[in-house]
């Protein structure tokens, strides 16, 4: 019994009938399952659970592309994140996209889709976003606190557009997103260059909170060096909301072993707001071993170290609260299986 | 690697380990991405938003057959909406349903499942049931106000049953489902001929609503004639709920120009209320091309157009609420992509 | 077009770029939709509707495997149930596990499964746990009206241990689930035997409820003996929960006719109270037949009615509240299909 993808009879099908018959696609079927246990430490408080998502977010999706002739494809991307410690799922808020691209002019895309700002955080991370040692723990905290934006990570209701490949390693997109709702009118946009070992991209973007009515500003500028079995990380993260602005400094890097890779990063945060004359830091200090079984499974384990200034209050999330200027931290090791 | 589908073992394989293997079957995947821009006017009001299934609703789903041997067959129906604006799904509330058939019997259909009053307005109109154009816009606005059916596109609990093929053009569909819940009670059926570029249905349904101890009852009678690149498209729908009914009439066309069709159509929508002497109607004129990429993709563009009566209130969903009288417009664009 | 499953570039791809290929592994989907038509009688109030699940609880699913070499293995396992009578679904909160597995040394699973005391209700039931002639329906009454213990099928963020095949027909697993929430910290193994066509199985467990600070405790031993058509199936399950106890004898037969197959079950369940001297008996007995169309498909229907003493509260729920000693009754028709 094969699984076999039909195309549905599209509603015209009378001015369908002088095309071809769509070319050969594929719809591929492909999630992540990531779990494990974990260790966490806020103040003096200790919780240890099952933990998921250490390596990378457990998910499932299916994609696939339609190629239309002269260069044009059609696309379609969807995904939604798995709670596998508790059986979670069924939407498809990762990523929710349908495109249409040309080899010429590039990709435009619409629907809900990852933020230009959001691929300097990911890419530019020894740990990505996720996990105990991710520097998205410091990053996110600032947004986490004021919960007045939602585009951090992804935006709904966008349109976006890809610059096509063959620019000589230049890459780049930009995205808007209507302010319907809550989640605020996004504009952004992210240029960056990859080749010979190098990885560097700039980004920016502004939404404005239709609810707030406040503005909140990202700009990051972010790189990666790749020499044999190391790649070193680097990331300047600036985010600002009214009278609060965060900055972040991120080095990272990743060494490999056989078919095992060392992963090492370090994040300085600091948390200022001009209303208040509030003005904090904090530090992560994470190191890891990931243990290749395959391409497609690992186990990983990974210890990360939050200290806070006098009034921090930075802290690895999923613990408890904590008081200001207590540190966090925490240990975990999991399995990560793709398919 | 490839995607297979195992049959799980039944709980009384003693039972069936007389029978022969099952015949070979296939699962298919399938499902739509629609997604664009609109801009809708409600009396001074104008919303520009990112809109969706502006040509068919966003979908996924998963349908098989099995072959049972001796002209019958057993199936099933598997398919939830997706809201790629904002990355939604998980539910199969468009349709979820398990059947047997026979070729010379028909088909007995168990779950949730369209009902036979819609499947007229669904194909008696030139925009279907989707986007600023359809005149379901003004036909399901009736419901939409008095809130008390759920049975007008869909029933849950239902129990159908289908003619066969073979009857000379002659179909046929019965449902009726156990007023379990709020849903109500729903008796409805569906009785048409298609031959020689001719398609007409009539169809009729009553359900007891549960909760409010009221009747809703849908009548409607719709046709359509191919001829060439002509499609007209015609349809009377009235709705009755207590001391108020709604009368609609349709008609439309499709006239395909290559690679694309032109769709257009016209609503009469006239709303009373014997118990108040409320009487009002509302007209919908709409026009729209779609660009058909390949069979599975399209490009398209509607604008519609809906005016009041002194105090009418027939509108264009998906933007703000209109005084009695005003008149709501809407024009949109997008990408159609089904697999 | 073929589906087919690509395995996600792993984060640590210049680690794992010294590893051979992964080997063909395939990813299977997998569901069930059963649907029917019930009566229910609790006193005299009647209810008839529309069932699911009489015969298997309705679900969709995705699980792989990939060889990892050397007798080790990596699978996941992602499954969710479907209500087909309002099409509901989406999570994937009947199983979400990922597993490594050894030939040698067994299987470790970390994620949302079922729980080991679980195993013995289900096997050694003739109904299962499905319809209106499952022991669950008794069983299970213990806890839904305590609603402190979640424990009873499945738990949230558990690490469970499989013993590996080819112990002789021995076979054995334990399960331990953090009590992060409150869902409760539990402990529970299952040990067994399965040869000749004998199946025997002792189970314990204990859950520790977080927030109400009590112990809930199962302990059941069972088993059944296959004789060519015959298969006689017994249970006797006992759940403690502070000062309440509830004790269930089951004994049950499946006896094979052609393509048919004949169920028949009897459940002895007395519920006593400590605190307050309360002591109640319920009796349920079922009678059902599963007719086989394939492997695949079948039609059944099951008679079941509980008898309760003069303050017993049993049921078979999905219908009015009983007073208690009141009676409950059910019987069912349904279609039940898999793929």
């Amino acid at each position: 019994m094969n699984f076999t993808v039909k195309p549905l009879a599209a509603v015209a099908l009378a001015g369908a009938s002088a095309l071809a018959a769509a070319q050969t696609s594929g719809v591929t079927l492909f999630g992540v399952l990531d779990v494990g246990v974990q260790r966490l430490k806020n103040g003096s408080k200790t919780l240890n659970l099952e933990s998921i998502d250490g390596m990378q977010t457990s998910r499932i999706g299916f994609r696939g592309r339609e190629d239309l002739g002269n260069g044009l494809s059609a696309s379609f991307h969807l995904e939604g994140a798995i709670g596998p410690d508790v059986g979670a799922g069924g939407d498809w808020r990762r990523r929710a996209t349908v495109s249409l691209a040309s080899k010429a002019a590039g990709e435009l895309r619409l629907g809900r889709d990852y933020t230009p700002t959001f691929w300097s955080i990911s890419r530019f991370n020894a740990f990505g976003t996720n996990g105990v040692g991710a520097a998205s723990n410091l990053v996110y905290g600032f947004d986490g606190v004021s919960g007045t934006s939602k585009t951090v990570i992804r935006s709904d209701n966008s349109v976006g557009y890809f610059l096509p490949d063959g620019l000589g390693g230049v890459y780049g997109q930009a995205m808007v997103a209507a302010g319907e709702g809550t989640t605020g009118r996004y504009v952004g946009g992210r240029i960056g260059y990859a080749g010979s070992g190098v990885d560097v991209a700039l980004a920016v973007s502004e939404t404005v909170n239709t609810n707030a009515g406040d503005k909140f500003k990202v700009t990051n500028l972010g790189g990666s060096y790749t020499l044999g079995a190391l790649k070193l990380l680097g990331l300047v993260h600036i985010s600002k909301l009214t009278t609060r602005e965060q900055k972040n400094y991120v080095v990272g890097a990743h060494y490999a072993v056989g078919a095992g890779l060392i992963r090492a990063s370090f994040v300085n945060a600091q948390s200022t707001n001009s209303a208040n004359g509030e003005n904090y830091t904090g530090k992560l200090l994470a190191i890891g071993y990931v243990h290749n079984l395959s391409k497609r499974t690992s186990l990983y384990t990974t210890l990360s170290q939050v200290n806070n200034s006098r009034t921090g209050r930075f802290l690895i999330p999923g613990g408890s609260a904590i008081a200001r200027g207590e540190d966090s931290s925490g240990v975990e090791a999991g399995i990560y299986h793709s398919f």
